[in-house]
């Protein structure tokens, strides 16, 4: 019996992920390839040729292609990426004249927060806020049960709004930025900054050198109880609580979900961020806002940019 | 002949609003009165019957009545509003049943940039954003078309946003909102602090005294060329484009109209917000924003609030 699924693909900063997703939400076929960044493009295309040639294997007959990609996306073409060069912005056209399928391209994180309210945790929600914390911060908003976008595609930059005008640079070009704080590159800095009054952390050890350091030193680190890498934590959570607050006073969304990597940092980062978030919607006497980790975990991205082709965002 | 309006209501902190709207966006019979903030909704009720009267008097058929109430409303009701007690919180419902007229309450903000794209600078617009500078600082929103309300009916609080965590205690409960910054509270705060270092600035003769200046006042002494009254205004105009700019990360909206009496503070706040945003949004490389001053002026919350009963927002 020939079954119909969708193509999912995310086209991250680091890796490409892609995968054949039911009706239901499930993957199978799951593959991933780091991106090429001078040609970001020509990798989606490869892998859409192998995931289509594997469907036909399988029997499984494909509907229809949806694209996340990292960057400004309006009207099916990707106007601009800080990180990647997209060989052919154009992508949707492309993947639709090379495979005759149709074909929708959306920013990686719009395409994330449709798939949490089609399969996730914020399932049914009509508002809904979408945090990913990975290297950088990205976000999406679905507003009474559509995705935010904006006028030319450039809205839901949750990470560069300016949460602290002392704060160090970003590469956006802006001082102070949300991501500045919050990200995984946030934490990294912030913990080769502490290790460098503190060599003797049990970061230092896991990373060889404090140059080496990354977040998921630091996470490791503070499930050992390393009090400098909590510290780090502690602070990247609070910020994280601070900017909840901002994206409550904004958005009031019926359920935020939190996704990416930096997410499984722990308690030390997860929690602080809830106190903080309680204690601000607290003085405001604003309804607690519901926080969840994504439970669709590292293929939010692929079941997202699939979820854009089964139901129209 | 017998012609065909809505009532529009506009309950500020401290002042009552109202008129006769014409589908096109006229107003006839302005009325206003101080809000009594202990009574806000008996204050609402009277002016309807006063309008309702002079409607009838002018042969003119009234077909419906919006309100915009300073406050989270959520479904025709007011929930919270740290200024007022309204001794009726369903609004909707006690002037419904009084006048057998059918009628929308929202918040002030909603029903100023629904106004506004129905009658204003951002006509045919489905971005925008509209900022109102008074005593504090409102916020609305139009997302695709459609007000951002929120899953509670308190989104769209930008005021309440934190931009500095270093900043002063809000009213709100929070520190460092943008309200702080940017408002006429925060400018004659700001002022006060200046003056205490510069006794002789005009602001001073012109309040009487430093603790009598109000954000009228630097404005006066700032078209008199005053350098502390200019300074003031600079910082709150740089501060307005700082949060321009996690406007335009968030909406990205086509246009972004400013109303309220700060917006009359002149080019030393103006200009310096408009050069900080095209700075900010062009080390991000974002299309430049249409930045608009409200034409509507002193009616946009009357012909607001009407509008919500023209075209269900």
């Amino acid at each position: 019996m020939t079954r119909a699924a969708v193509l999912g693909v995310d086209i991250g900063g680091t890796t490409t992920k892609a995968g054949i997703v039911g009706r239901d939400g499930s993957v199978v076929g799951r593959v991933q390839y780091p991106t090429d960044p001078s040609a970001a493009s020509k990798g989606a295309l490869a892998i859409v040729d192998e995931l289509l040639e594997r469907a036909r294997r399988d029997d499984i007959e494909i509907e229809g292609i949806g694209v996340g990609a990292a960057g400004f996306v309006a009207g099916d073409t990707i106007i601009f990426s800080p990180n990647l060069v997209y060989d052919d912005p154009a992508l949707a056209a492309a993947i639709t004249t090379r495979t005759a399928l149709p074909t929708v391209v959306d920013n990686d994180a719009n395409a994330a927060v449709w798939g949490e309210k089609l399969f996730g945790s914020a399932r049914g929600a009509d508002d809904i806020a979408l945090i990913t914390l990975g290297t950088g911060m990205g976000s999406g908003f679905v507003v009474g049960g559509r995705l935010l976008r904006g006028h030319s595609g450039a809205a839901a930059e949750l990470g560069h709004t300016v949460i602290d005008p002392s704060g160090p640079a970003c590469p956006c070009g802006l001082k102070g930025c949300a991501e500045q704080f919050v990200s995984g590159n946030a934490i990294a800095r912030m913990a080769r900054d502490a290790a460098a009054l503190d060599e003797g952390s049990s970061m230092v050890a896991f990373a060889g050198s404090i140059d080496a350091i990354t977040a998921e030193h630091v996470a490791r680190a503070a499930r050992e109880l390393d009090e400098t890498a909590r510290a780090v934590l502690r602070r990247a959570g609070l910020a994280l609580g601070s900017v909840l607050s901002n994206v409550a006073n904004l958005f009031d969304p019926e359920v935020v979900v939190l996704a990416g990597g930096v997410t499984r940092a722990g308690e030390a980062f997860l929690g602080a961020a809830r106190d903080e978030l309680v204690r601000m919607t607290g003085a405001q006497r604003r309804r607690p806002m519901r926080l969840d980790v994504s439970t669709l975990g590292d293929s939010v991205g692929v079941v997202g940019a699939a979820a854009l082709v089964m139901e129209p965002a």
